[in-house]
């Protein structure tokens, strides 16, 4: 059991060089992702509920190749230059985790910058429960 | 050994979709939490210092609900809005991780805003040892 | 199997009370880490670009003592209060991280203030497979 990367067609291919997403033992753990287009590279427009509306659909695209579902979703970490227009995002997440669905945990913090001018950067952590 | 989500009366109720305090296999693991009020749902008023001590008395209140110890932190994220008065952070820290205690890792960081208007957000990372 | 703290001759002695690195079952947690000379405790001239570098040598140099290996590595989540200068930290960044070594998962954000002075500070997470 080592460490594996994982590739998926539906999430941008980096620009710098990390792995998107990584699995060791019981965790696979994503990198900070921003709403790339998968096809152009280029970052969605139309502000911070747009981008985490992106963010979460690609997530979601991308989990049968990552091997795990929102059911192991262990933490989500949002990141905003836009706390001011938080509600935006939330409504995104709202429309994911539903209240038939048992969300995970959440920390958002306000922040100055991110990559490539995005206004939000979610991260995911991901534990697989381990059959006996 | 599925995720299991726990509630602590001593910890404010969400005000967003998230869960306070999730358990998968060796890991539990915090959202990230401001000084609210159980009670009231209000933010804690007296500044960084004030809210920092806050924090770390409603975790240790729910630690026992969560199944951990202070033995079992891994890390703890501090984001503060007030770098500059991060010596009143440290002090509250301090009255809790005493000379005696073994601290866990700690990563601080200066943030532009949090939610609802909090000066210190901590998020914790438990893991269980597991007996063989 | 209990958690343990590990010290490094390679790493600054912590100003403040906490472990630089904390090992529990799988998982290896550093504190985030900033340009700190371990023989003066003063942070690294140079700008961003320099200290960026001097953690990933710091880094390097205590792997032997935590017991870990690059290709553990899970995450590093990058902090840098000049995003505008991301491209210098990136360039440390790929002289360890070269195209023939697999890259960990890693989370870039722009941030307001780092303890010290510091224009980065980098948190690294391992996890060790579990050999069965």
């Amino acid at each position: 059991m080592q460490r594996q990367t994982i590739q998926s067609p539906a999430v941008a291919a980096p620009r710098f060089r990390y792995s998107p997403c990584v699995h060791i033992g019981d965790t696979v753990q994503l990198s900070g992702m921003i709403a790339l287009d998968p096809g152009t590279g280029a970052l969605m427009a139309g502000g911070p509920g747009a981008e985490a509306a992106f963010i979460l659909a690609i997530l979601q695209r991308a989990l049968p190749d990552y091997g795990v579902t929102l059911d192991q979703l262990l933490i989500a970490r949002i990141y905003t230059t836009r706390m001011d227009l938080f509600g935006e995002i939330n409504a995104a997440w709202e429309a994911v985790f539903t209240p038939d669905v048992t969300p995970p945990a959440r920390t958002s913090i306000g922040v100055s910058a991110l990559p490539l001018g995005a206004s939000v950067e979610i991260e995911f952590t991901f534990v697989q429960e381990r059959r006996p």
